[in-house]
C-alpha cells in the first residue's frame, strides 16, 4: 500500500474495529438471532407435523418417501425463495436436508413397528 | 375388528389406503407447505442480514468467519430446540448448513470488493 491517498477504504485487517461498527455488527446479530430462534421453533413444529404424517403412512402401509410431492415442493419453494430475493439453489439444498431427516425419522417410526409387531 | 383378526394393524403395501387416510395426510402436508413458505420468507430475511453483516466486515477488514460467535450461536440454538421438543444435534447441523452458505457470501464479498480496489 502506497504511502499517498490509497483507493482501499478497507483498513489492515489488524486494526482495531470502529466502535460504532462493532456496535452495528452487534444488532444485525442480534436480528439473525431472533430469526434463528423462530427458524428452529417453525422447524419444530414441521417436524411434528412430518412425525404424524410417518406414523399415519407407517400404519396404513404408505411408503416413507414420496418422490413426486418433492419435486412438487422443491418446485414449489424454488418459486417462493426467488419472489423472496433468496437464492432458489439454496431454497432447494434447504429442502432436501429437511426432507433426509424427515425420511430418517419416518424409517424409524416404520422400523419400529414393524419390530413392536414382530414381538 | 374381530378378536380373530391379527394383532398387525398395518395392511399390505399394495393395498388402495383409505380416503379418510389420503385426506387426512393432505391436510398435514398443506400444514407443512405453510411451515416451508415461512421457512423461506424467514430464510430470505436471515441472508438480508448476513450479507449486511458480509459488507461491513468487507468494508472494515474483518474476517468472515467468527468461530467464537458460532460456538455461542450452535450452543443457544440446541438449547432452544431442546424446549421446542427438536432434536439438539438436528438443530446444530441445520446451523452449520446456514452458517456455511453465509460464509460463501461473505467471501465472495470480500473476493469482489478486493478485486473492485485492484482494478
Amino acid at each position: 500500500m502506497s504511502t499517498q491517498q490509497p483507493p482501499s477504504t478497507t483498513p489492515p485487517a489488524d486494526a482495531a474495529p470502529d466502535p460504532s461498527v462493532l456496535a452495528e455488527l452487534r444488532e444485525m446479530r442480534d436480528s439473525i438471532d431472533n430469526i434463528d430462534a423462530a427458524l428452529v421453533h417453525l422447524l419444530a413444529e414441521r417436524f411434528k407435523c412430518t412425525q404424524r404424517v410417518g406414523r399415519l403412512k407407517a400404519g396404513h402401509g404408505l411408503p416413507p418417501a414420496d418422490p413426486e410431492r418433492e419435486t412438487r415442493q422443491i418446485a414449489r419453494l424454488r418459486a417462493l425463495a426467488a419472489s423472496a430475493h433468496l437464492d432458489p439453489a439454496f431454497a432447494e439444498k434447504f429442502l432436501t436436508f429437511v426432507i433426509d431427516e424427515v425420511i430418517r425419522h419416518h424409517r424409524a417410526i416404520a422400523d419400529d413397528l414393524q419390530e413392536r409387531h414382530q414381538s
